[in-house]
């Protein structure tokens, strides 16, 4: 199932895409919503972030590709940061080009988790169960910011300017990840192409080891990392993350 | 002013602090809150964190004495890190101990500013009145877990376990902060003492260099950095941060 959030005459509902149209529905994502009988052709909504993440993890070095590439050894454990929650854009939200002296941006095409229920320490074998489903993610950065003091990596900083972690379109429910890729479209042009099985830490595992020592809630998104291909975006540019199954997040910058 | 939020009789409470009375308030912090006319003895309410930050940033290397011990070098800009939603613990409230393997566990008293309104690209003149107040707090570290991995510093992961960013017991809104000092006492014992002159960036200039990345709203919170004195605190003590003019923030930890 795909679900969505937007807004619609004033009002922000919640829909299970159906094709090209959203079936609405009331209520709370997490806790069962109830279809209110209407149907709205997909085209005419205005898209919200599909959840409202309190919590936004983003993790670093999960992909053997790009460890390999850069010359990263595989990590003992997941490695990740925080991004603000003031940074989540929706489908079709324009990502706004911070001033010049913050230097080049790069797009970051990724798969992300969203939580379905509060998770405290849960087991890898326990962890699927408060796995709501999967969402498209941009972890756009400030590449040049990011390694500006050579005493402090400033990795939420670089990640957290407004816009600079949009999600969507939907969660998908059923995914199965392992089978799975990621592709980045920029102005039309594919840059990244890479498959999720290459990922060090799996949905599981990264849900299990942030749970112990983070109490997540319904609606946290973790960002699962990105592989090969990250290059920085030219204001005007629109960049898509494509993930099928999913569907496609996209996003005009600057 | 001290403005505090409280639970009683089940019910989530504004009120202001006025010597050992509590004067009881509804309504929105930030939106000029209505005195309802009661009155309750502040020993007898369960205190609640004074606001509920969407955003909690914190600052490292801000304090001249600390860099000088260090061997830090006076950043060009203030460096900061983003804590996780869920750490955020009230006055009162026990700080848990993480599990063994985590290491050891540091206190960090420092000062925190209150955003009273959003806040987004203002200049330093401007900054004091996007402020609503100030606070005390303590900035929990896992400071062994901070560098365990040599390639990715682990600023948020060692800062955001459950009860880390603890903060209150009130937000004052007139403090001459320039005059003031933070102390931290661990099981009664004075472990830091120092200025709040001796900071690189006052309020001001860190509300303004922010904003000019992330839009803050009302109710986010920015800790100010910590300077000497820091050390592992022992399950079972408790750690108080006073800040003459705010008031004293205590949690058990452990």
């Amino acid at each position: 199932m795909k679900w969505l959030r937007f807004e619609h005459e004033g009002r922000v509902r919640l829909g299970l895409l159906d094709g090209e149209t959203v079936l609405v529905h009331d209520g709370d994502l997490f806790g069962g919503p109830q279809a209110t009988g209407e149907r709205l052709p997909a085209a005419s909504i205005r898209w919200l972030t599909p959840c409202v993440p309190r919590t936004m993890v983003a993790l670093w070095n999960n992909f053997a590709a790009a460890a390999a590439k850069n010359g990263w050894t595989r990590p003992a454990e997941p490695l990740w940061f925080l991004k603000a929650a003031g940074c989540h854009a929706a489908h079709g939200q324009a990502i706004p080009s911070p001033r010049a002296e913050v230097g080049r941006i790069a797009y970051e095409g990724e798969l992300a988790l969203v939580i379905g229920r509060t998770t405290r320490a849960v087991s890898v074998a326990d962890a699927p169960s408060h796995l709501f489903g999967y969402t498209c993610a941009n972890d756009v950065t400030a590449i040049e910011l990011l390694n500006r003091d050579p005493s402090f990596a400033q990795w939420s900083r670089a990640k957290s300017f407004d816009g600079f972690g949009a999600f969507g379109p939907v969660i998908e429910t059923d995914l199965d990840w392992a089978a799975g890729s990621v592709r980045t479209l920029v102005g039309g042009r594919e840059r990244q192409n890479y498959p999720l099985s290459d990922m060090f830490f799996s949905p599981a595992e990264i849900v299990s080891a942030v749970s112990q020592d983070l109490t997540l809630e319904a609606g946290d998104v973790i960002l699962c990392g990105t592989s090969l291909g990250v290059l920085p975006m030219k204001p005007g540019t629109t960049v898509e993350v494509v993930i099928d199954g999913i569907g496609t997040l996209s996003n005009a910058f600057g």
